[in-house]
């Protein structure tokens, strides 16, 4: 199973020794989580930016007739965060789940916007980690106005190659925005095609 | 017909005065777009921030199949970029075209990255305007997941309250995802309701 470590990651991505940032571990803490255990719920301040180091989150809402929409998995490596309520100190209307047993990192908010004040590589790479998720929502617009069910399942992949084979195909369904019959007819069809 | 400017706009929402920053024109100059000209054209680099001082304009892209998609409209008082090519410095995948006679301001992108240096109001500013895109694209991919034609054209009039007066329907019913069809049966459904 893959392993992610934050300092190593911040460190190797910033160019600078996080060790000198993340002095105290208070600032950035340690979290199990069992599969099926709830990070953020909605109707909850969402108040820090999670980092995972193993295992699996999911992001998802669900609508006014109970259905379930996943905005998105974070796999080991990802960021997450409930952007609009953090900044905007709002309930989140999200929930942030684990799907599997999983370790994260929490990076608390008023930390953050202390060491971007006096860290600019942090700031430069906070700003990265938000032009990242407009190109990944720009994306997911697109998608889901232009693509085919077949389209948007090859490009899932491409983004989390592994992800298919951890979680269920009603939530990969959910994703996509098609119905699970509609994936598994995808899925079947490029398994004949490459034959 | 609205007016807006950018330094009176930049002004009351920065607390600060801008004149100091914007002291020379060359750093936002002004450009005038006659109805179907574009700002911005697919596989050019997208390299200024506009501020839409009057008129309209939309960004959108064309798919393989050559349909068009409309990603936002943006009248008076709204700053577009396409963020994506602007910080990643990549081709753009988008058009960004005038929907009427429009008056923007372009800012420069170096001299943001200046001006984020040496004013932290600008900086907060930006950063607000990263928070707000990742918000409304949060709120389209779940309004394109789960909302029925209804519910999408309803949020869209509060979002946009003057568009379904500038605008042909098809563009908007490509913004929301459905169909032209779809849209009018809408239309009609409200103003018989309303009566």
């Amino acid at each position: 199973m893959n392993h992610f470590n934050l300092k190593t990651y911040l460190t190797s991505n910033l160019g600078v020794d996080i060790s000198e940032i993340f002095f105290s571990e208070d600032n950035y803490f340690e979290r199990e989580y069992n599969k099926g255990d709830y990070i953020l719920e909605m109707g909850e301040f969402c108040q820090h930016i999670l980092f995972v180091e193993q295992g699996l989150l999911r992001q998802y809402a669900i609508d006014e007739k109970g259905k379930e929409h996943v905005l998105l998995f974070a796999p080991e490596g990802w960021f997450v965060a409930d952007r609009e309520s953090l900044y905007f100190n709002e309930p989140s209307k999200y929930y942030i789940q684990a799907l599997e047993n999983t370790k994260v990192r929490l990076i608390d908010d008023e930390f953050i916007k202390k060491i971007e004040c006096n860290y600019s590589e942090f700031r430069d790479f906070n700003t990265r980690l938000l032009h990242n998720q407009i190109r990944t929502l720009q994306n997911r617009v697109m998608m889901l106005m232009s693509q085919t069910a077949e389209e948007r399942y090859l490009q899932f992949i491409k983004t989390y190659p592994d992800i298919p084979l951890r979680v269920p195909q009603i939530m990969i369904a959910s994703y996509l925005g098609i119905t699970p019959e509609s994936l598994s007819r995808v899925r079947k069809a490029l398994v004949s095609n490459s034959k």
